[in-house]
Order: C-alpha cells, then structure tokens, then sequence
C-alpha cells in the first residue's frame, strides 16, 4: 500500500517539498521514508505488537507531557486518544512503512508522530497536513526522542510476543507428557551414536524431550523479562535533554498503566539506548528453544522411520499425503516443519547477534533489523510449536511388535553379565555374533 | 487468504474427507496442507518467480508426456495452456500455500498439480473438484514426483533471482566508479587501524570498493550457473521410475524452450536430489555480496560522521529528516539499511547452511526452507543495492577542507625520511609529537 | 607425543592386538583412537580442567564402589589415590588423545580408564598392561558408563573455566568504572548513527558500558550454574544398568566432596545424556560476552581514531609500535585483539549450536567437539578481557582539547530552542548551515 | 615458550626500553607483544606454512631490494639467507607470537623482521640486538609495510594449506567410488523424508555422494586460485609509498620463483589490502566441503544404524571398542569425527566472515583472526577426510540380508500399478496396509 488515492497534497520539510496522498494520515517523512526503503520485511502495519507498543508509549508520553504542562490538555487528550484509537487496531493502513530502516527507527517513530498528530487534528476539528494545532514533534513527539521511544516499544513488543511463545512451548512440553503417560509401561531400545545400546522406559524418552522443552521455554521467559525495563526519557543521548525533570518516570509509570505490564525504568538508560543485547539474548534463547523442538521432531521421524525399511517403533498421525507419485506414502511434515523452523530461528539469532555487535558509540540504530527479525521468529516459533504439538505429538503411536523386536538388539544382558565374567570376555563372545570378529588390516592403527 | 467464499465442496483423498472452497482451483491437498503448516512465511503465490518456474516446468512435462504419448494431446494441450496461464500471473489467488512446508515441497507440487488439473478440466468443459479427464496425480503430474520437480523449480527461480541481484550488485559497481571519477586528482587520507597513515587517491577508495564490489557480482554469477543444470527426470529417487525412457532429456529440452534459459540435465541426478549445496553455495555468495556491500556502507558511514565531531570528510545526499528530536539533523540512513541487509543475508546464508547440512539420505525435504530465504535474500540485496547505489552514492560529495585538514595527521613525511635517518630516529621524533613519549609503568611487558 | 619409547608391549581386545608404548600408562584403546583421531584440537592433557573433572569423577566412583562393596577397599583405594594423583597434575603425558573424537568421548573416558588402571596397579604392585588386579573396564569404570561421566567432567570444566571468563568480565567492568571516575566531570558529543548529536558526560559513556559488561557476567555465571547438577549415575542410557540402586546419589555426593563444588543430580539424566543445551546457552552468553566487549573496544577505538584525522577524543596507552614503515605509528591493538576475540567466540558458539541441534536419541556423541569448543573460548575470553582491563582501559585518556572542539558540532542548543520555535523552523536554520540545504532531484522521492 | 634463558638483554624503542633474551633472533617488538597477546591460538612456529610464506616473501623483497640498489648486495644476501633457513625450517622457536594479535599482523611482521635482522647480523659477523649493519625496519622491511606482506603471506599459506584439503576431498570422492564399484549389482530400498519410499541402486547412493564432494572439492580448488593475486608492493595504503617505482612487480616476480607459485600482483592492491573477502570465500568453501563431508558420514551411520534395532544396511568396519560399559559393541567414530569437523568448519567460516565484514576503510587489521582460523580449519578438515576414507569408507560393507528384507518396504510396485489403476485407488490400498486407514478428528483440518 504506497497509494491511497491518486490525489495529493503538499507538505513541507527543511529538505524541501513532498507529495502525499489526500487522505493518508501519515506525512511527509513517511513519504521520504517509503522511498529509501522497500526490502520487503515486515511494514508497521504487518506488525501489530510493534504499532500497539509504539501506540501506548505515544499515549504513555502525551499523558506525562500534559502532566508536566509540557502541553496544553486539549493536545494531550487529543493524542491520547488517536494513539488509543491506534493501539485498538484503527488506522492500520496507515503504517505502511517497513520497520528495516536506516537511521535507527526514526523514520518508524516520525510515522507515528505524523499519524497521530493528523488524526489529532481532525479530533480537534483541523485538517490533515497542517499540523495545527498538533504538531508531529513539538507535540506528539514532545519530550521524547526516536533513541529512547522506539528501543521501548520494541522492548514491549518483544516481550509480549516471546510470552506467547512460552506458552506455545509449555503446550509442546504437556503433549510429550501427555505421551509419556501413554506409554508409561513400555520399554523399547535405547540407542547410543545410532547402535542399538539397552533399554528404557518409552516415557523416559518423552519425558526427556518434555523436560529440555520446558527448560528452554523457562529460558525464553527469563530472557524476556528485563525487557520490561526501557529507557523512555532518555531522549536523544540518555540524559533526558529536551524533557523535563521526571518525565522518564511519570512517562514509564503511564505506560505501565497503559499496556498493564510491570514496565519499570531502565537502570542505565544509556545502555538501554545503545545496547541491543537483551534483544540478542532473547534471540538466542529463542533460537536454543527451536533446536530443542528440532531434536524432538528429529528424534520422532527417526523413530518413525520406515515402516519397514527404518527404525519404525513409532506411527507420527497421517495429515496429508506424501508424495505425488508413491500413493499411500505419508511423510512426518510437521517434524519437518518444525526442523526447518530450527533452521530459521538459528538464522535469525544470527542476525540479530550481528546487529548487536557493532559498535556504535551512544545509540545504535540497528534496532529495527533486531526486532523485526525477532519478532518473525516468535511468530514462527509460536506457530511451529503449537502445530507440531496438536497435529504431531499428541497422535503419536508406539508400535508394539517393533519395539519389542528391535529391543532383540539390546546389551542388558552383556552389561549384567560383566559383573560375573569381566568385560573382556564378554566383548569377544557378543563381537563375535554381530560382526564376525573381522578387523581388516586397513582399520588397524 | 485461505477461504475464497464461505460455499465449500467436499473432496476425498485416502485420508477421508476435507472441505474445499466450492471456487477454488486447488484441492483437498492444499486444504490439509494448510492446516499443517503457517509460520507466516511467504506463499507460493507472493513468490511469483517460483510459482512461474513450477508452471514452466508442469508445462514442459505435460508438452513431453505428450510426446510420449502417456497424455494424449487433449489433456497434453489443457495442460500446457493452464500451466502458461499460471505463468501468465493469472490465478494467483489460487496457490495460498506458505513455501515452508514439511514434505519437501510435495504439498506445494499437489497445489500446483490440483490448480492445474481444475483449470483444466474448465477447459475440457469439466468441473471443479471433479479431476475428471484429468487428475492432478494421474495426469498432470505424470512421469513426475515433488522430488525432481521441486528442485528444478527451484533452481529456475533463484536462478533468475540471482541474476536480477547481479544486475543490481553491477550498477553499485557503476556508481561507485562515476563517483571516483568525479574525484580524480585529490588525495584524503588513509587509515590503518582506524588510525592516520599516509595519503591514497579517493578515487583509489572508491575504485577498491567497486573491484570488490564486482568480485562479488561475479561470484553470485557463477553460483547462479550451476543451478541451470536440473534433475527433472529423476522422479522419486533418481532412478526416472515411473517415467518413460527418455523423459528427462524430452521434458529438460522443453523446459528449456519454455523458460528461453540454457536449462541441461543434472550430471548426477541422485545428487541433484540429495543436495541443496549449489543453493548453499549461491546463499554464501549472496552473504558475502551483502558484506562487501556493508563494508562499503560503513566505510562511507565512518567518512561522513561527523559532520563536526567526526572524520566529516564526505557528505551523503540527504534523503530524509534524520531526528525527531533534533532539528536539521540528518542520517546516513541509506548506509545503515545496506548494513542491516548484510546481517539479514548473513542470517540467510546460515539458514540456508543449516538447511543443506543434515544427512537424509536419498531426498532432502529441507528444499522448502532453502528456497524461501534464497528468495527473500536476492530481493532484499536486490533492492538494497539499487537504492544504495541511486539514493546514495550517485550523490557522495567529498568536502575539500576537512580532507585538507585531516591530511595533515599524515605519516608521509617520515615514511619518505626513514630512508635517510632510519625507522628508529624518525619514530622517537614522531612519537614524541603525537603521544608525549608517555609509557606507563602498567602498559610495559 | 604419540609414543614415548620405540619399546612397546602388546595388548589385546576384541578387535584384536596392538602396540602400547611400553611405558605408557594408558592401554590399547587409546592407541586404537589415536590412529582415529588428530585433527589438530587439544589433547587431554592440554585441557587441564577437563582432565582434573574426570579424575575427580573416577576418584568419587570408586569410593562409591567402595562404599556399595562393588569393588574391594583395596581396588578402591589404589583408583583413588591414582586418581588424586592425577588430579593433582600428574602423569599428564599419559593423556596423549584429543578431545574431538567420534563415540561421544569414550575413548577419553577409556584412556582415563586405561591409566588410572595401570597406574593402580603399579601401587599395588602390579604390571603396566596386565590389568590386574585393576581392570579399565570391570573396576575403573565400574556402575559407570562414558554416557553419565563425560558429560559429567564437562560440566564441572565447563562451570570452572565459566567461572574464571566471569571474574576476568567483571575486571573489565571494574576498570571502566575506575575509568568513568577519573572523568567525573567532562562532558563529550554523544553521536547518533555517527552524526553529531549531544552531549553526554563521559562517565555515562564508561558507565554504559561497564553497566552491559556487568550484566554479561552475570548471564554467564547464570548459565554456568545449572551445569553443576551431573548426571552422574546414569550410566548407558540414563536408567542407571549395571550400577547398583542409589550409585547416582552416592557418587554425586563423593564428587561434590573431591571438588568442593556443590554438584547435584540431574533432575533429568536421560536429559543430561541427550541434551547439550546447556552447554549451547553458556556458548551463547560467551559470545554475548564478547560482543558486549567487542563493542566496548570498538567504541574506544573509534573515538582514539586519529589523532588528527579521526574522532580522536581519546588516547589509548601506546604498547607497543604499531608499524613496520610508519614510524611513531601507535594501533589500538587491544581493542583489535578484543574484536577478534568476538568473532572466535561467535564462531564458537555457532560450532556447540550446531552440536546440539542434531537429533541423537538417547545419547549425543557430540559433546566432546562442544566441551572443546567451550573451554577453548572461555579461555581465550578470559585472557582477552584481562589484557583489555590492564593493558587499555586503565590507561584511557581523554583529550581534553578535542572533546571540546568536537562539542561544537553539539544540536544541544537546537533542541532547547524547539520549545519556543519549534521544530520546522530550527530544523530549516539548522540544516542551511551544515548542508547548504541542497536535496538533488536524484534523491527526492 | 616465552622465555628461552634467564639470561636477557636491553632493547630500546620509541616507547622505551624492554628485556629480551639473551639468545632470542626476535627483539623487543616480540617482547612487547608478548605482553599484549596470549588467547591461546596457534603460534606462528606453529604455523610453518605461514611462517615460510613470510620468509619467502621477506627473501623476494629482499632480492628486490638488491636489485633496486635499496640495500647492498652484502645486506641483501644476508637477509635472503636468513629467510631460506627459516623457509627451511630453521629457527622455528624463535617465533613465539600467536597469530592473533591487534595490529593487523605488525607485530608478526615486526617479529619477522627481527629474526632476520638478528639472523643476518650473525651471518655477517655482528651481534644479537644489535641491528647492525642489518636492521629490521630499515633493511629487512625495506620497500614493505605489513599491511601489503602479511596478506601477500597469508594468501600463499592459505593457497597450499586449502590445495592440500582440495587433495584430501578427492581421496573420499576416490573411496565413495570404489566402494560403488564394489556394489555395482545390488539394489537397496530409498528413503524420502526417511520413509520407506522404492529401490535405487547402492553404486547411485555412493555415486550421489562422491558427485557432491568432488563439487566440494573444485570448489575450494576454484575459491583457492585468487589468493595467488597478491598486493605486495603496495606498501601501507596500496600506494606504492616507501617502495621504488615498478618494486611491487619485481618482488612478486622473486616471490613467484621463490615458492615456485603462479603468484601474481593483485588486479587493485588496494582491495588487497582492505578485503578479506577471498579468504571468506575460501573459509566458505571449506565449510560446504565439511557439509558435504557431514552428510555423507551421517547417511552412512544412518544407514550403519542397529545393527538390529536400526536400518542395519552397512557395516563400517570396527577401529575401537564403542562402550565402556556395553561390551563388544562398537561406534561409527570415524562418521562421528566428520561431523564434528563439520560443525567446526562451520563456526571457522562464521568467524572468517565475521572478520571480513567490518568496515575497516584503507586497511583491514582483522587478517590474522581470519588466517589463523582458515588455516585451522584446513588442517582438520583435511585430517577428517583423510581418516573418513581410509579407516571408514575403504571398508564399507553392505549386509544383503538386511537390504533385501527392507526392500519389501518399496512404494516400487504402487507406483508402476499408478499407470493402469489410478493414484487414488492404489493409495486407498496401500494406506490401509500401511496405517491402518486411521485418521483421528484431532488431525482433520
């Protein structure tokens, strides 16, 4: 969506003129903005959690500015209310900007001031483009700046999105356990670099998974909760310039009040405007999470090998066909799934790894890579986890006749019998049996 | 899109029953399918250069079963004329499957085969949902499995992908030598360590950054070369089973016609089928294009910080406001989002990595994946080169006072003297100048 | 130091005969290994702390063997004081084979066997390479398999080489505080995106970086803490086979004794046998660790970048010449050796990722390239930070001069007047000075 | 070895003065550096291909230098006839420097040029410390600047490290095809997406895989031959400044006789300087060869899996005991070690790239990180491969029983009867044998 409709109005920057669309709330900066941009990631509009978080904090913001008679209430109560209208899902169309951006986020940050002071505006009976008598950065903008707001709301955003794939994650867990308890009495072969080893219990295995699974999950929400700590007030730099003295705390207490998180204030606002770590480490708990799903879903479709030709100890539930040209073939798509959802989160906390790691003096603007990315992959990561709970694991089938002729393969009775006859000759007699004792000169050290 | 109207048909396969949209022209398949897959990842229909080649290539086989006379000429011809339309760009709407599926990429070849099939059988006057004179399986996609069809589609699609990002990594090249050509005769500085040396050409500095920057142009290139070389033939495993003698090489030669690209057999089609390694080696080129593009940005970056407080040596064309905070301020926001590409298509090439290197013995699945971010980094590259290149470097400005100024740090002086008075003498004398000879008793070895 | 001697001796084992070095105190499958290994990564003996962990894993079994009469109080003994020995640093050469090896660490754990064997029974009067009365296998190795003790000795290495990397992290928070300090007063030109911005007092700018250094330290003493519960007692698959009820705890409790950590059980050992997660995640706070001090020393570099050329607010303490044609030429060479340190450390963290993301049933063979990975980073880490707090840090100086003169280039003012004049007015003033307010057609949108 | 006497002598510098010992080639530029280096990586003795490459390249300039009338013949021929000792492996303990260091290779170089400089003196009657007549900056160094000959060395360590991995590549390739041809007659069941899916012959699945890595293998080769394009004669910033016009081309040429290698001067010096970018591809090349590698040895442990419980197919010939525990049964260690230098490879390039991709405008100081890594990686990859072939695939044995009785698994028949009975109506048929028909309503989109 570059063009709402054909007719334009002018508006007027220190660069000179532009051209919008009539009707669009947004303005001259975005216009600019939509011209150095395009990659084709993720536009504001598309990424809800972000809009609504930079929407409270504007609202957050104008609260404390009328608080601090920074502005007069009518202006605040008039942003108050269009930023509300935003976080409530209104206007989305007018968000098209892409959040990868050069410059840190500004651009994103001047899209909302020019939404919200438009839409302002017409709540306070003037017109779009004038800018009277709301103001994108004198008002909407006032006592903030890109540095401090928009490391907050991707702060915000990404911690509602990581909660939802926490809770994704602790249904996967509950399905293996649920699985587990299926099973509780069985026992199949163990396997130890691939070669058959002894036994353990089927609910062991499950319950392995389940715990890894929840552990990991334990971590995504570790690494989502300093997140709430966000460094609005800072302003330009980290001292507060340009704001008045409290206005970060009153600021923060507002947007707590408005998302309804606990949303304290950063210990060090200066690492808060120029440090993408937290960001990086909940990409890199994110990442761990979906390695940890991958191995479940590998471990299954190993297990599920076959029917014939593999290991075949377990039946994955049939969701789809498998092949275009072998009918009646069934293939595991959601371990599959989840295996190459592995693969995508590991890519992402790469790059969310290499955006952390530039140095960039007070304030980076490599923000928007993170959080775009990071917030691609919890989508993903949600979705992925729940699918391979609800439409895998809970419809897994241990197939008994396998299990109990693979575990034919076990060493439990050659591991008992060494207490008595000593390793050695135990080795010999079981070497002998499965690879005809043959070690040919070659392998010989 | 997932329901094009609330009316639904029902369809059966051997897994029972589903609900199609009474409109649509895919099936049950595609019905399941996206019930088991949604990470949010990019649909077959919004990655037109994968859904062309899948047409070209159903068309190609329908265009050789014809030959071979497993179609007779009527389905033959209805075939090849939907499978044109598809390539056409019309019934988009009809391909909502995600690229990241399980199943290695057979959902999104049943998809195409149903589509096909419907459109079809309208044109032999059938109906909808019928498959009936032809059948997605039986019919369109004869002689045919996912397995071959898939990454021949693939390749053709990041093939042509490829070359667009070649195209685009050469005009930085362009500008980049136009801009040294508007600097031919002054000198700046150079730096080592980030520390002044001694005086290079700035055309010198713009000419390295465009012989890297066409280095790896030519890298993407000859990645690109190999992927022209496709499996199509092979069907499940390689073998051709299924398929008439001689309908790789037929429907290959067709394929060729039908895309005008110098499409050949696969030397080993056993490899083609196991091995996403050409698409990981064109991922690590696209990585490495991207890195070479962001060491150029950087570099431009670090040359115009400032314009006070830093080397302030270039001036980048202003292209949008650069602060909502501090008034007049501007960016270096084009740099900045070549540097954001470079950690995504960094992030790509890790995916793409992890993708091609888990064993699988005879058919990778992990296809799906690999395909969908190669896609994504080609247009991210794409466009980042081009608006570096227009909206950037096309408009660097060197700034002749703060170059002169900064010279004066320049070593040359007593570069050219150590030939008469020795290293040791003349490095006492400079020392003694820029550091005041201090050396702490904690800095000693 | 493959053979010690040209006299060997024979020993024999399933797959057949070789040849030990006759005074070798390890045995024939560490001959055996030998010949399947040696890429080049350290060997046991190199690895101190992995060495000592295993040692004080094999000491604490067989006072648990002792205690549960699996073995006689004099076996026990000699296995202990054997292992005390090597513990304490001796026989080190006797450990000759290198971490990374196929089968998940049994051959180290066999050539541990092999010595503490041989090695016990010389105390007890016996013969190198008769196994008796002390056998590897039947009383070294007793109630334990490779699967439950190297991932236990990797944990206690692991959690001791952490615990070093942390205390070297807070040594370099410490020196930036002390820096910050020294400059309690000054005030420099914070930058954004490069550009001049405003000021910020320079103990902000230590301050911040100190802050993400801290909190670095601290993410990885949290991650390095669960790695003290060991799934000692495990055995094979995790079901504790061929050790006797209540072995785990016991053993658990002698190893928490023999090296004063608080070492615990596993609350999941068929989780401690499979998953190498928490290995990944203290990989990935080392990396995070050294990004936070890559960026650190990358900000330090920028701003001593100069002198004259460069930003050059800052002088590193000279430490040694920084060419070999320019003389008097100082580098920042700290700073350089602690961003490459980032780039180790994030290989190596991609590395112990990509080990424990592959689906591996019951047990993963992975850990040893992990365990070496991880002890290599950590010390490589540990070193860069201290050199980096002593040799550069500390010795930071500001350039009182240049810090003012860059000030100049402060928006300070500017953003103060948009309160009476508001931005659009500042912004055009503002800009008509620094960029001669030209935008060229090229780079209007 | 940082000491080789207690004895020392006094050396002085710009910065002071240090104590070097007694007998030590190298001076007080080692010395300091010492003190600011230590992670742990390799030493240059340790890297004789490194090291030789500097000494040749120390022996053509000096050759150069001769015949420019830069030194005296007298001078000139003492220096080459230190470098040759060294390039012939004398002296090996006098270059104690880890390669990573801060400086970009200057204190390596400095190193160099000490023991030369001392070397020389000795030859020509003088005395250690002394530097004369020959000094290390004024005569070793002449006309060379470490920014033009640490990456000239390094491109031509990295030639002959990587063409010796391209060999080792080609031994498996050799191998796997030896092994096909030793099952040219037998079929065995393929898998897709793990699944039973229909036969394949075994000498295709050896074939596919030996295709893969010769690919692999011409790659690196490809990826190598650019490294021989060197910048000597570039001096500090590629301009040439220090050096005699036309010393570049004549050193080069003394170079190319030297190491009797195609060398040749770099198309743009300046690049050669700043770039990294043909070590990253290098460094990415190795890391597709050890993938390919990896997967070959994980399909062929997948397919040594079992012996019972498993796919059962190979039997990889027995080189050591598997378990401490499990008696006689044996791993697939050579596999394992394959995989594990997959993994390292693929952190090696991570951290290549890394090094290579910061924007470091003239020169780039990252070059010792990023040999030091690649030639690391080359060794192991080249061990790995080696030991893969000879002591795993040479003796590869396929247990037909196994393959046959999985065959009955094949989709073969199904998909021939497709022609004549219709995929549905087969796929009913056999889903019902396979699945049981089951479809439970939790799985039913």
């Amino acid at each position: 969506m570059d063009r709402m409709t054909t007719a334009v109005r002018a508006e007027r920057d220190f660069l000179g003129t532009a051209y919008v669309p009539a009707d669009a709330l947004y303005g001259i900066q975005t216009v600019r903005a939509l011209g150095n941009s395009g990659l084709g990631t993720r536009t504001l509009a598309e990424e809800p959690l972000l809009l609504t978080a930079l929407a409270h904090t504007k609202a957050a913001c104008a609260l404390a500015n009328g608080r601090f008679a920074e502005l007069t209430p009518a202006i605040s109560e008039a942003i108050v209310r269009s930023a509300r209208e935003v976080a409530g899902g209104a206007h989305r169309a007018h968000f098209p900007l892409e959040l990868v951006q050069g410059g840190g986020g500004t651009a994103v940050n001047m899209m909302v001031n020019e939404v919200l002071a438009n839409r302002a505006n017409l709540i306070l009976g003037g017109e779009l483009g004038t800018y009277d008598p709301v103001h994108p950065n004198d008002h909407v903008n006032r006592s903030q700046s890109t540095n401090d707001v928009f490391p907050t709301a991707m702060a915000i955003a990404a911690y509602r999105a990581l909660t939802e794939t926490v809770e994704s994650l602790r249904t996967v867990a509950s399905s293996l356990d649920a699985t587990a308890a299926r099973y509780a009495d069985l026992e199949h072969l163990g396997r130890t670099c691939l070669q058959d080893a002894v036994p353990l219990p089927i609910a062991a295995v499950h319950g392995a998974h389940a715990h890894a699974v929840r552990r990991a999950a334990d971590d995504v929400e570790r690494a989502a909760r300093p997140l709430l700590a966000v460094p609005l007030g800072g302003t330009a730099v980290g001292t507060g310039l340009g704001a008045p003295p409290g206005f970060g705390e009153s600021a923060t207490d507002m947007l707590a009040a408005e998302t309804g998180l606990e949303i304290t204030p950063s210990p060090n606002p200066y690492d808060g405007l120029a440090s993408l770590e937290p960001f990086g480490r909940a990409a890199d708990a994110l990442a761990r999470a979906a390695r940890v799903l991958g191995r479940t879903a590998g471990d299954l479709r190993m297990l599920a090998s076959g029917p014939v030709g593999g290991l075949g100890e377990i039946a994955l539930p049939p969701v789809q066909a498998g092949s275009s040209i072998m009918p009646g073939k069934v293939n595991p798509v959601l371990p599959e799934l989840v295996m190459q959802t592995q693969f995508l989160l590991s890519g992402i906390a790469h790059t969310v790894a290499a955006a952390s790691g530039t140095p960039e003096l007070e304030v980076t603007p490599m923000g928007p890579v993170a959080v775009e990315e990071l917030l691609r992959g919890t989508r993903m990561l949600t979705k992925a986890a729940t699918l391979f709970a609800q439409r895998c694991i809970d419809g897994v089938e241990w197939v008994p006749d396998r299990v109990a002729s693979n575990l034919t393969g076990s060493y439990e009775q050659a591991v008992r019998d060494v207490a008595d006859d000593g390793y050695d000759r135990i080795a010999l007699a079981r070497h002998a049996t499965s690879h005809n004792g043959r070690l040919t000169k070659e392998t010989q050290p």
